[in-house]
């Protein structure tokens, strides 16, 4: 294969889930692009790296010194929803009708992929939960993903946050709506249980 | 959504087969990458698309004037392969002992999209095919894929190239190798049955 082409299927099997084949794809479909339509793409790539940065706040996606929930002068400080990245802020934010803050932790704990305490943003957030305790309540939504990282992270926190005086509570785990009992795994079925509510 | 952002993944989702949500994931990992992996990155999409052009002869993809098939003395100029695009050229190179040349159309015909022959690399084919017919006998394989578009394109071939006195054969079509009789497709059978060989 020519040397250009091979380089960028291999930049290409960067982008996360893409094998060979793809990237090949990929990489064959901006060779084919007309001159506009690469400068485009190109220029998008690095116009998003040069303006988004982190929100110093919360760490959430941001093209000023604070992302725009922050900014939010009409949103409460009483909560703050942790979660791993700036994609579940983008997921909480398109459907619920959550009003609190957020903390994004930049990952979670996962000591096969080498990822501590110490590399997430976990001393931000104790010191976010500290000055709102000073100025009053605290709730800390921990919105991991219910992986075994994600429980462990939460877990984590929970042991952190709870003596501070912070209330500490999690997402609910059941049944997805619009979904069959009988479908259900076994796991999320006794969460749905576990967790369930008198009506 | 930050409007760098949106740019950002508007761009990937020009990528074959990406939709909205892969398009964000891209758009996310590349805003991930440190400093010198999106460098990379970027100057291998500008240096493909500075040193990959098509090969004057056959329209293969090329660093040089001609690419490494036409260059190779040792290729049988009698055989001529035509395929849809660089991708097939890679494929027949990967797998087969084929010796020939070969000879990219750029695309298939189709109406639907508007793709005519004078779209298509159809004249340089004619050409070529009278320089060697005038050398000597000249044999085009017509290596289109099975589609609709892909059919109609060989059977166009064929009515201009028959006339010339040039031989045009098409790849045999039938069960792949390893596959069970049972689970192929009517259509392909049947091509299996009318191209059936005496053993």
């Amino acid at each position: 294969m020519l040397l250009s082409l091979e380089i960028l299927t291999e930049q290409m099997r960067r982008l996360p889930g893409v094998g060979n084949k793809t990237a090949l794809k990929y990489a064959l479909s901006i060779l084919e692009m007309d001159e506009m339509q690469a400068q485009a793409f190109v220029s998008a790539v690095e116009s998003a790296r040069r303006n988004i940065r982190r929100c110093d706040r919360c760490f959430n996606l941001s093209e000023g010194i604070c992302c725009s929930v922050c900014e939010d002068a009409s949103r409460s400080d009483a909560q703050i929803c942790v979660v791993e990245d700036a994609r579940a802020v983008m997921a909480m934010e398109r459907v619920s009708g959550y009003k609190g803050r957020y903390h994004v932790l930049e990952g979670v704990i996962s000591p096969m992929d080498g990822v501590g305490p110490d590399d997430l943003r976990i001393c931000e957030l104790l010191e976010r939960v500290n000055a709102q305790l000073a100025a009053g309540e605290c709730e800390v939504i921990v919105a991991t993903n219910s992986t075994v990282e994600g429980e462990t992270t939460a877990m984590y926190l929970t042991k952190l946050l709870k003596p501070l005086g912070a209330k500490v509570t999690r997402l609910a785990y059941g049944i997805p709506v619009g979904a069959d009992l009988e479908y259900a795994d076994e796991v999320t079925l006794g969460r749905a249980i576990e967790g369930r509510r008198e009506i």
